[in-house]
């Protein structure tokens, strides 16, 4: 019957005390937050013009030329990325699974929502009114990745109530950044390698650099993967793979310029898969693949080709760009990773530097180095989709892509700075984080049954009349002894 | 080598006894049915007019005012919520994963096939023949839908047949009530909290009752979930969850409707999963959230923007019905279900009466009076795809309030009925249903491979040489003991 | 931290000697097909006419008539067949999930890219240039599934450099038989039953036969599942399940013909479902259901309407078709597979041929059928869409019925011949392949955790101060005594 329980436990209830007792807390948190975003949509927020009943049958459409059509599909991938592929990416922990498909679930949910207010304040209002439709959806999901990535970078170390402030705060300082580039700059950056990726990878990492804990390795045992958490990560690795050309394509222009950017986002994926699997034979132990690189570097292509993958950069060059991608992401798992914990005090735990970070900052200069060459004479009439400034003469190629360089530096800024703070409000001692002996451990937050680890004496030891923990279950009990 | 087994057990063929062989049974009934579905197929289907060669051809169309290009995104993601949703969320159970997914995946397969003939008569006949394309597909998955409802409230406790024969007189049931009210009633229902989720819900509820086992508690140790069951379960849960803006928009009218309605199922759904976890929170154990709760209540929000979620319900209201939602699911899968169980004597396996059946009738009602303040003002032209009987002058909006209400009324009053009058017939004792010691049992109608369980003694162990049973075949041992 | 790993482990090590290690060959063998494709790719591949920005602007074209909206959606359904559906259907065997998933990444990330040059050289250059966009896309993931099926056949026994060499094989002489197929002969094959499931099925079983391992039972107790790797499969199945709708409308004729391929692939999966289960509980043990089954038999509906579903088949006739592909899959795992391999010394791990062999050949049947009894009456103007030559008067329809059958013939004749070739290319000593007695095992190619396997000793039974080595894990320590 679901909503009982059959058992209860000595030990696993040890792991709670009232610091990180949610029972109070995090109603209290997802209630003020969830009523406050109420109110500002019920005073702020409409429909726009292609979900409002009287205006879309106002004028002369015909019911085809909804946005809906054109949209939904890649909304939809998207939305699949955020709480499939995000989800179970991060389910390679051996228990910390609920937790990561759950808390992933938790902050999307709201961020998306908080997202619609705070990009649609910034991208323009309506006669003081926010306009929401499928593109408002497909950013808000956007934005929501970004908080995701971050919370990559604190994974196992946080409470749901310090994801929930992290989030409100990240999603307030994204829009800004993206306020600041796609509208006062001018850049172009449709599938986000600075907006999402490095921004979220850099806030994340300074975040956890200010959450130091010196105690980590006390719960080391239980940063690892088992088999089968390691083929349910997969699960969110491929979600992300395939669906990182919608991801990609899913904002920028209609028409070729979408289709354009899905197909240069498969093939530097299919590349940077090709460099992954060499990298991560080159320099695993005995020449044997890691899950870790496979999981990961496989999707560096997709985060390199965001900037540029609306642009003319042709297969050709977005198979270059996945490669190197790939490499470098290896790279970074391989040597990066462990300097950056000892010598920087980063514990990076789903290394989103590797994924999200340094292939994102590679995207972002892809980008300012194709902006920089692009020509009538390559784009045609084309080139008011994807440089409207260039092609109304307001400003030089050159010009643009010294913009886009601008533009990396600007959310580098941003997103260190606004780490740095959030950093230290989430210090605050109040918001229940785990003890650095009980990290990466579901059993702190969510109620896991006993049943999953407890296994009877059979008929066969039954002079072994006792109880025994099994696999899941030693971290724990071996603390307990 | 597929196809083969190395192993036998003695322990696995206990649980199988002459009554729940379905060695002739399940194959004759199969072969039965699918065979009188193709004779009734080759008699009374033909190909509408966007699927027929020669009428789409006969008309100067554009290929692509093919309704395909505007349907078949939204029949794939219903698609996958029906047998990868509802198939995976009920893999809970620790044992029933293999029933979970293959039943649901057998009865599917069945009842689409059945109701694309039911709803095809009751639907309107064109010259003696059912016509069909998409849209009767999704309409054919949707009826589906609501069969699965009913399966999460008799889970692990029947057979197959007795699953194919419920799906037979509830596929028949629900285009009854359908007719009635879309066709008969001109009730607004396109997302169907009514005519799916608490018709699903109640006709269930009321299976479950007719089959009380007093005796169930005999089976209680398996009822429950362990660790990668519930992990398994949070696919479907987050594939329902994603999709559900798909769901509720797939039959609408096309352009603004379809957009409004996803966009309003959307912000239904991330209110309600921050409502539900703040419940689950703020009743569980210890303060730890509940994966029951997570994995059902976060969806109530779909289910409850069902009814309204066309109409211009706006992001607020919207946002407003998912947080009662969730409130109401977690409260009820917290002291309903348990007085339900020991009270009435319904044995609701996955709780669908907090998911399906109180959040349709919430959805039902919300409908119901969005329907009764409709003004020409707010919908504009828009008033013939949403409410045409009020465009057209035939009924106030006030009436059309009213007679959503009456819809609930008969909704409630056919499912309850109907389902007394089928738990009766799955009664009768030859439909090998599982005794009451081994229900939410794979074994006992799955090949359930012994290398599952069995582990050899180890060259560490020697001196114990035997083997054990371990983990997921406690409960099997320990009866037998 | 991901990126470290906490243990090593004796055991595992011993499994790895230098013919099978990695670190060299397979980045020697990744880097060096890349970057050839990479300069292949610069000096051959265009954007085509929808994905350029100039020449798409050229036109005065409408962004919505870009033929990324008609294809995309079906396009992205294809691909998580390829990386999901076949990757997890994969996952059944106990030991060799990070393989199954991992190396159908690998290869299709390789195939795909490698089919876009050999495709386009065989359908046609324009200029000295292979124009591409999403349509190439979705033929290159068609020819991709291809050599996933022959990967099916040659599962757990074969290295990653033999895959990347038998796909790049394979993937050249799939391109000739579909050039000699839909160009030269003029046949119709949109869904792929002869050209994809019998081309890849029919190769890959000649070299597993060719690949014979007399000693392979010294590996039989990791060929087959347990509990969880059997519900990951079922991910992969129903996947696929869902999706063959979209797969074999993918590339038909756009309008009437994309709908209809859907639909009537959609009643043949349906119908091919209802008989997959009649006959599991009909011939296996005890009257119980076998996942093997139901993973695989209940997909060959799918298969079996590869050619025909585009034509005018009816539902009916779909589902005839689907139930009898159901029934002779069933058989062919029950009764043909054990045949063939003691017969044939054809070891067939996914067994293939019941699934993709000879359904594709009775798929391939069906189609020369319904071709040949095609009329102007029946299809109308729609003709030309299905059967161009047909309609323009250049073939008869019996005539175009002979081809179809033609076809097959050639089909197996390449298929048979070039496994044979690639077969004995592949028994060269140099590729890494793993002994007879460490097949279907991850560990040999994969770092797998310890963790994943170690119980430490629990407080409860401290007086057997060892370390039990559980479940998984059997295997290994087995062979160890």
């Amino acid at each position: 019957m679901r909503g009982q329980k059959w058992e209860n436990c000595g030990a696993a209830n040890n792991m709670t005390d009232s610091s990180t007792n949610m029972r109070l807390k995090l109603p209290i948190v997802c209630f003020i937050l969830e009523i406050i975003l109420i109110i500002l949509f019920g005073v702020l927020v409409e429909y726009d013009h292609d979900t409002d009943a009287r205006d879309f049958h106002n004028m002369s459409h015909h019911d085809y030329e909804n946005d809906f059509y054109y949209r939904y599909p890649s909304f939809q991938d998207v939305h699949v990325m955020i709480f499939i592929g995000f989800g179970f990416l991060m389910t390679f922990l051996q228990r910390y699974g609920f937790s990561s498909v759950g808390f992933n679930f938790l902050i999307a949910a709201f961020s998306l929502q908080w997202a619609t207010l705070m990009q649609g304040f910034f991208h323009g209002m309506h006669g003081g009114k926010i306009h929401i439709g499928v593109e408002s959806m497909i950013n808000a999901d956007f934005c929501t990745g970004s908080v995701l990535i971050s919370f990559g970078a604190v994974l196992g170390k946080t409470s749901p109530i310090q994801l929930l402030i992290m989030a409100m705060f990240e999603v307030t300082l994204f829009s800004v950044n993206e306020y600041i580039l796609l509208s006062v700059l001018g850049t172009k950056d449709a599938g986000g390698s600075m907006t999402i990726h490095t921004f979220g990878a850099y806030f994340g990492l300074m975040v956890t650099r200010v959450l130091y804990r010196p105690n980590l390795d006390k719960s080391k045992h239980r940063n690892s993967s088992v088999y089968h958490s390691d083929l349910f990560a997969m699960i969110g690795t491929i979600y992300l793979w395939m669906f990182w050309p919608s991801f990609n394509s899913a904002v920028t222009a209609h028409g070729d310029d979408q289709h354009r950017t899905a197909m240069n986002t498969y093939y530097s994926l299919a590349a940077c898969t090709m460099s992954s699997y060499a990298m991560s034979a080159l320099t695993a132990h005995d020449g044997k693949l890691d899950m870790v690189h496979i999981q990961n570097a496989a999707l560096a292509g997709g985060v390199a080709a965001g900037t540029a993958g609306e642009m003319m950069l042709t297969p050709f060059g977005s198979m270059i760009v996945g490669f190197l991608a790939g490499i470098i992401s290896v790279l970074g798992y391989k040597y990066l990773t462990p300097v950056l914990e000892e010598k920087l005090k980063i514990q990076d735990t789903c290394g989103v530097n590797n994924l999200h970070g340094m292939p994102g900052i590679l995207g972002a200069i892809v980008g300012a180095v194709t902006a920089a060459v692009a020509t009538k004479d390559v784009y045609g009439e084309g080139l008011h989709d994807v440089f409207p400034l260039v092609a109304e003469g307001k400003r030089e190629a050159s010009v643009q892509g010294g913009i886009q360089a601008v533009s990396l530096a600007v959310t580098l800024g941003i997103a260190l700075i606004g780490g740095l703070i959030v950093g230290f409000i989430l210090k605050l001692p109040v918001f229940g984080a785990p003890p650095d002996t009980i990290c990466f451990e579901d059993n702190i937050y969510w109620e896991v049954s006993l049943r999953s680890f407890i296994t009877n004496s059979t008929s066969h030891d039954q002079n072994q009349n006792n109880t025994h923990l099994h696999s899941l279950d030693v971290s724990i009990t071996s603390q307990n002894q």
